[in-house]
C-alpha cells in the first residue's frame, strides 16, 4: 500500500509548486499530477505546504551533571522534536575527562534507546585528545558517527587548548570528517566572572557581561587561523555575533572551509531579557549569552547572503524551579541553556518568512537541507524528492498559536518564548513514510525512531 | 500524447536522483519511478543526466556598428545555444545615442524576429538618461523587459556619467527592475590608450596593459557606491576579476543587494593568450580582458562560496579575417568580443565539475537556476520540477570530444579554445517538450524560439 | 644688533623645554641658558609658549567669480593671520578654463603684490589639462610653485575628468611635485541637487544632504585608485569624514603616498548648525559640509594616529549680508567657503590640547611643521632650531577670550565661531626677527610679507 | 669647566642643522653658533653627524638558565652597547615561577651592579599572576620600573593564560603602568614541535617551520583583543611580520593604543640563512624566528608609516661552540637569541638611511627618541636640546667597516652578521658630559653607568 498526499505546495530549499507525492515504503516514489491510484492512502495537503522533515544539528538531550540533569530526555525532547516539525535530531554523546569515546558513546546509547520518537545520530565530543582517542575517531566513523565537537570554554571540565585543537583538527582532515566547535574564550570567562563576582555582582543581569561579544570573536579568529593552519573544514555551533560571522567571511576569502550554524534564540531574543525583575533573567542565561539588535540583524542578514548554513537549537532545557535557582544568589551557578527544539521552525517562519526577511525556501535550507548535507544525512533527509525518505510535514501557515509553557510538549517548566506567536500549525508529520503526529498529537510509540548511519559529509559546495 | 524520459539522472541546481519525467504539451506533469503508460513516446536517457536547459543571460547577436557587425545572428547564435545545451537566452537591444529605447526594441525585434531557434528575452542597454527615457522603461516593463544595462566604458559612444546612473538606478528602484552594469573606468581607459600608443604600443599585446584589474576594481567601488545611495539593487557583468569580488563581498556586508555574472574565458582562458606570435592575440581582445590566474583562481573560489550567481558568455563573435584583422595596425580598433554561447557548459563541466572546484548541482545553479531566479524566468525556466517548462538537455558526460572552429555552429572563423578538451555530448534537447536537437543536429524550425515576457526578478535569496 | 626672547618655554613638534632664543638678522642663531649680551634686544616670553610661526597650507584670499569676490583679499587675510599666530599661507592661484598656468600666476601676482603682510607662496590650481599646461608645469617650479591641485567637484568650472587626473599625476611623478586634490564626486553632487530641488527643498539644510559622505569617500576611493596606478604621491584637501581616512590608511598600506589635510571647522563644528533657524544655516554652507560627531571623533583620532597631516583653514570667506544671501531662495546658489585663518591655532589649542585630545606638540606639528616640510619651506620655516627663520609666536596660554564678528581681523560680517572661547592670548609675532604683532596690533607695513620660492617637497617620512 | 662640540651637524628625530652644543655638567646648556668660551673643552665634530645617545629597549644581558647563562654579561654587554652608539639599555628583571618580583628585581641588581658601562633600568618580567605580585606592581613603580613583560610563549615557563593577561592588564591600567609582550602561541608551538619532531624532523631549519608567520599573528590578535576589553595599553616586543603589524592597524583604528617594536634581524636577515650547511643555521634561532622577503618589506613599510615605534636589539647571545651546539641533534634544545646591541644603529643606518627607505631622522626616532618617551626616559635622554642629559654619538658616516666576530666588543663567538658591511663610524661618545668611548676605545670604568629610575610613560602622541 502507498500513501499519496494530495492538494498541498511541495516546498524544498530550491521550488514552491503544487504537486502530488506518492511514497512507498519508506521513500518517496513520485512527485506529479494525478499520482493516486486504487489502494492509495490519501492524505489531503490542500491549502496546505509540505515542508521536508526538519533537521535539527544541535540537541542536548539527556545531558547529566554531577547533581542534575536537564529536564528533556530522549523521549520528551523527540517527542517535541516531531511536535514542532523536525523528523531528525544530532544530540551530543560526551567524552568524560579521563575515560574512552566509546564509553561516552554507550552511555549515550543506554539514555537514548527505546526512548526515541524521531530519527537520530550523535556527534561526538571529546574533552581530551591524546594517541588513544586520535585512534578511535576512525572507530565512531565506522559506528556512523562522522562529526565531532570541540569546546573552547568551560575551562578544567571541558576546554580544549590550542595545541590539541590543532592536532585534532590535522586529525579529522586525515580522516574526512568534522569537527564542531563551542567558540568562546573560557580563560577570558573565568577571569571576567571573579572580576563580577570579586565586585559584588551576582545576579543574571551579569551573565552577558562576562561573556561578551569578544570572547566568541576572539575564539572563532582563533579556530579560524588554527583551521588554516591544519588545512581542515570546521563547524561553528550557536553563532551569536555579527563580528564573530565577519571573521568567519574573511576566513572564506582565505580560502577556508567553514560551516555556521546560529538559533532561533540569536535571531529573535535579545539581551533585554536579562534586565527583567527578580530572578526572571535566569530563564535566558545560556552560553553564549542573548545580544543586542545590532547583533540580530547581522545575523539575520547572515541568513540572507548564505553566510549562516544551518539553524540548530542547541536544545538544553532545565527547569526554572529547583534548577535555574541553584545560581539565585550567584549568577555563574545557573545551569546554561534553554529549551527550543519545538519551536524552531514555527519562530523561523513568523519572524524569518512572514516579515520578508528571508523567504521560505531559505527557511527549508537552513533547518532541513543544509543540516543533512552538512552532517551526511543528505539525499534520505532533507528533501522533497524521488528516492529521499518519505519524511514530510504538512503545515498550514494560515493558522496560528500563541507559545505558552503549559501548552509545549518540552518537559520543562517555562519557554523563553512565552506569549510568543506563531504562524503554522502542522496538520501531519510523516517519519519515512509512517505517519507519527497529527493536529496536535504524537501517534504510535518510540520504535519509529531510529539510529541513522551518517556517512561523511559532502559540504555544501552546491549552496543549497 | 505524452513523452516519457526514461532512465535517467536528474540533476538540478539542489539534487542529482535517478527517476522518469513525464511531460504533457509544453510542461512537466510528473516525475518518478515508473511514469511511463501506454501511448507515450519514450526518450531513453540510460547512463545520461539530464539537466534543466540552459539560459545564456548575456549574448550579442546580430550587434551592429558603423562599418560591420558580430558574426553570429539569432539564427546562428541561437543555433548554436541550443547545441550547448542553453534552451533560453538574453540579448541585449540597445537605444542609439539621441533614440528611444522603443526604437531600441524594435531594432532588436526585427534582427531576431523570425530566425531564432531558442526561447529568448531582451535587456534593454540604455546609453542616453534623460526624463523621456526615465519614462519609457515603464513601457518596457510592460513588454516583458524588466532588466536594462549601462555601461560605464566606450566614452563617447554608451558611457553614462555617475550623476546619471545615480537617477537611472532610483528609477529602477521606484520600478522594482535591475540593471546590470558593464564595468570598466572608461575616462581611464582612454588616457592609458593614449598613452601606450604615444609609446609605439599597437600590438594586441596592449589590449589588457590598458585595461588593467584597476579599471575594473575602480568602477565596481564607485558604482556600488552610486547604488547604496540610491539604494538600487545591480547586476555586474562579466566580472573578471579578483579585487573586483572582493570589493562587491564588502558592500553585501553592508547590506547591498549585488549579483554577480562571470564568463567562462575568465575561469578558464589566462592573459598568457595576449603573448602569442603575430595578431594571434588579436583573437582574445574582449572586455574586459582575460587575467592572470590569481584572478582565475579568485573568481572560481567566487562560485563555490556563492558569490558569483551566474555565468553567461558574453558572446559576440567577429570573425579573425577581415574583422579582428581591423586593428592590425592597432590594437584600440581591434573589434572587442569571443564567441562562445555554444561551449558554455561543457567547459563548465570540464574545467569546473571534473576538476572538482565546483559540483554539478553547482553548474546547473550557475547556468540555468539563477539566471532565470535573477531574471523573471523562474520557476518557468531554469529547473526540472513538476510545472516548469519541458526544457531539458540530456547529457552523456562520459563522452568527450574538442573544440575546433571546423565544427562549431557559431558562424565565426576562429574559436579562442581551439583544440580544449570537453566532456559531455548532448543526446538531446528538449524545448517546451520539443525535442530540437538530437545527437549534433538541429530538429526543425526556427518558429520553435518564443520571446518570453519576463516579470520582475525575486533575487536568489533562497540561494539556488 | 640682535633680539633675545628670554624666559619662555620652546614648544616644538618634538620638545617643550625652557631656554632662550638669540636671534640674528633673520634667522635663529642659538638657543640656551644666558643668552644674553649687551646691547642686545629683549623680549620677555616668561609664562609663555614660544611656538613657531603657523603654517597655513590653504587659504583662498581674493578669489574671484562672475559677479563677486571673497570678502578678504590679502591685505585683511595676512593680517588675520598673523593676529592668529600665522607667519606663512600658501593661497591658491587658480588657472582659468582656456587660460594658460601663467595667466593665472600673473592675476595672483598682481592680487598679492604689496599688500600681503606676512610671508606666502601659491599652489597652481590646474582647471584643463592638455599638453600645454602639461609643459608649464615646469615653467612654475622654476619660479617656486611645486605644488598643484586639481578639483575632482564643481562640474563644468573646475572639475577634471579621471583620465586627465591620471595625467597629470604621471607629469607630477616625473618632475617630483606634489598634486593637491579636492575630493568629492562633482558629478553626484549636481545629480543629488537637481533631485533636492524637485522635491522643493532649497533651504540650507539640504547642502549637506547633497554633498555626503560617500561622495567624499568616493572621490577619495578613485583618486588614491589613480594616484596608485600613476605611481604618485598626492595630498587630500580639507577631509571632513572618518571614511574618508579609513581609504586613505588601507591606500597607505598598499604602498601608496598620501599627505591629508583637515580643518578646525570639521574638527569642532558639527552638523547641527545646518538646522539653526531661518537663513543661519547659509554660514555653515561650504565643501565639503560639516559632518556629525562620529566623523569629528575620526578625525581627532586620525590627527593622534598620525593620519592626518596638517590642519590647514580652507579661509574663503563671503559676508552674509549681500552674498550668502544669493542663495535664500536657493542653497545651490550660496556661496561655499567660510572664514578661519585667524583662528586656526588657538581653536586647536582649546579644543585639542586643553581637552588632551592631542599634546602641544602634535599642534605644532600640524599647524607649521608638516606644511612646512610637505610643501617644500622646510626647515626655514615650521621650526625653533639654529639656521631658520626668526617666526616665533610667544603665546599667553593662561588667557582665554571670545570670538566675536566684531573683534575679528577678518574682513567679514560675521563669524562662524560667534561666541566660542579660545584659550591663547599673542604677545608678540616676529617674522623673520621682526616684530609684526603685539598685543592685539599689527606693527609696521605691507612690505614686510615675501613671496617664498618653494623648492620641491620631501615629505615627512621623518614623521614630524 | 663646559664641553663644547664644535662643527657636527646635529641630527635630531626633527632636525638636522649645524651648530655648536654647550654642555655643563651633566647637561647641554646651549645650541647655536659660536658657543665657545675661554677654558672650555672643545671636542671637533667637523663632518661628522652628532646624534642623541641610543636607547636599546631591548637586552638580556646575564640571563640565566637551568645549565648555563647568556655569553654577554653587564660588563661586556654594555661595553658592546656604547661601542654602537648606545648610552641607554633597558634589560629584562625576570620574575622566577613561585617567586616575588622583588626576588627578581635583587637578583637582577646583583647582576648588573658596578659592572655597567651606560646607563641602565629594568622592565620587570612577570611569570605568575596572582594577588600578591598584582600588590608588588606599586612597589616596582617606586623603584623606577614603570614597565613590564609578559610572554604569550613558553608554555609551562614563562607562559601566562588569557585570563592572567586579562588581570595584568586591568592591574596595568590603574596604575598608568605599560605592558611588553611576547607574542607567540605557545600551545601551538609545542604541537608543531612535536608534529615536526615526530616525523624526524631535527635540524636547524625546522625551527621556522614551527614558529610560523600565524602563531605571531595569531598572539597578537588575541592580545590586543584582550587589550580592548581591559582598555590598557600594550607594547609588542621584536614584530617580524607583516600580517602581526596589520592586526596592529586595524586596532589603532578601533582606538587601541598599541606601540611596536622590531629589531634589525626581522628587517636585515631573512630566512635564507636556515638553508645554511650543517648546523650553521643554528646561528640565526631565534623567537620569532627570520621572516621572508615580503614580511621584511612589510616591517621596513612599517617604520616609514609610523607604525612600527623602536627599534630594539633582543640582544640575548649564546656562543655557537658548546652553546647552540646544545640542539645539534634536536632543533628544540638549541638556545633562543642573538647577539645585536653593539650594531644596532649602524646597520639600521647602512640598510634603512642609505639605501633611502627611511632618513637619518627617522633613525634617530626609533633607536632613541621614541624608547626615550614610550619607557618614561624623555626628556632626560632621547633628544639633543637643552636641558636634556649629554648623551652624544658624534658619528662619522663616510667611514665604513666590515662587521666580524672577531673584532665586536660583544664576548659571544660568532655574530649573525658576519662580513655585512657598516657605514658610520663613532668619533665620541659621551654619557651626560662625558666622554666614555672614543676612536674605538672605552674610556673609563664602570661607574660611569647609573641605574634610571623611570616615570610612567607619556606616549609618543606628539608623532616623534
Amino acid at each position: 500500500m502507498s500513501i499519496v498526499i494530495k492538494g498541498g505546495t511541495i516546498v524544498t530549499a530550491l521550488d514552491k509548486y503544487k504537486a502530488d507525492i506518492r511514497i512507498d515504503g519508506e521513500k518517496i516514489v513520485a512527485i506529479g499530477d494525478d499520482l493516486e491510484r486504487d489502494g492509495d492512502e490519501i492524505i489531503s495537503a490542500k491549502g496546505c505546504y509540505i515542508l521536508p522533515g526538519g533537521v535539527d544539528p544541535h540537541t542536548h538531550f539527556d545531558l547529566d551533571f554531577e547533581t542534575y540533569s536537564t529536564a528533556d530526555d530522549f523521549e520528551s525532547g523527540t517527542k517535541a522534536a516531531l511536535a514542532g516539525g523536525t523528523t531528525t535530531i544530532i544530540d551530543f554523546a560526551t567524552q568524560d575527562k579521563g575515560k574512552t569515546l566509546n564509553q561516552g558513546l554507550d552511555k549515550w546509547n543506554r539514555k537514548s534507546k527505546g526512548k526515541t520518537y524521531c530519527d537520530y545520530g550523535f556527534h561526538m565530543a571529546i574533552s581530551d585528545w591524546n594517541n588513544s582517542v586520535s585512534g578511535e575517531i576512525e572507530d565512531m566513523v565506522n559506528k556512523g558517527i562522522t562529526s565531532f565537537k570541540i569546546y573552547m570554554t568551560y575551562k578544567n571540565i571541558l576546554q580544549m587548548n590550542d595545541g590539541d585543537i590543532y592536532k585534532a583538527l590535522k586529525r579529522s582532515k586525515e580522516l574526512g570528517v568534522l569537527i564542531a566547535f563551542h567558540c568562546e574564550n573560557g580563560d577570558l570567562i573565568d577571569s571576567l566572572i571573579d572580576e563580577a563576582k570579586s565586585q559584588g555582582k551576582k545576579s543574571p543581569k551579569y551573565h552577558p557581561l562576562t561573556k561578551p561579544i569578544e570572547v566568541e570573536k576572539e575564539a572563532i579568529t582563533r579556530l579560524l587561523q588554527i583551521a588554516e593552519m591544519a588545512n581542515a573544514p570546521v563547524y561553528i555551533v550557536h553563532l551569536s555575533t555579527r563580528k564573530g560571522l565577519e571573521e568567519v567571511i574573511k576566513a572564506k576569502l582565505r580560502g577556508a572551509e567553514v560551516y555556521v550554524e546560529s538559533c532561533p534564540q540569536y535571531l529573535i531574543l535579545d539581551d533585554s531579557h536579562y534586565e527583567l525583575e527578580g530572578f526572571e533573567g535566569a530563564k535566558y542565561v545560556l552560553s553564549p549569552p542573548l545580544r543586542n539588535k545590532e547583533n540580530l540583524d547581522g545575523l539575520w542578514r547572515g541568513l540572507k547572503l548564505n553566510e549562516i548554513d544551518t539553524i540548530g537549537t542547541d536544545h538544553c532545557s532545565f527547569n526554572f524551579r529547583g534548577q535555574k535557582e541553584l545560581g539565585i544568589d550567584d549568577f555563574s551557578k545557573i545551569p546554561n541553556g534553554i529549551p527550543g527544539v519545538e519551536h524552531r521552525i514555527s519562530l523561523l517562519y513568523t519572524y524569518g518568512v512572514k516579515t520578508g526577511k528571508i523567504d521560505i525556501n531559505k527557511l527549508v535550507q537552513l533547518t532541513s537541507t543544509n543540516p543533512a548535507k552538512i552532517f551526511g544525512l543528505y539525499p534520505k533527509k532533507g528533501n522533497i524528492a524521488v528516492g529521499s525518505d518519505g519524511d514530510l510535514v504538512i503545515w498550514d501557515f494560515n493558522k496560528s498559536s500563541v507559545i505558552t509553557a503549559k501548552n509545549q510538549f518540552h518537559n520543562v517548566d517555562y519557554t523563553p518564548y512565552e506569549g510568543y506567536e506563531i504562524h503554522g500549525e502542522i496538520q501531519h508529520v510523516l517519519l519515512r513514510g509512517n505517519r507519527v503526529f497529527s493536529r496536535g498529537k504524537i501517534i504510535g510509540d518510540v520504535q519509529k525512531g531510529k539510529f541513522i548511519k551518517r556517512v561523511k559529509l559532502g559540504g555544501v559546495n552546491s549552496n543549497v
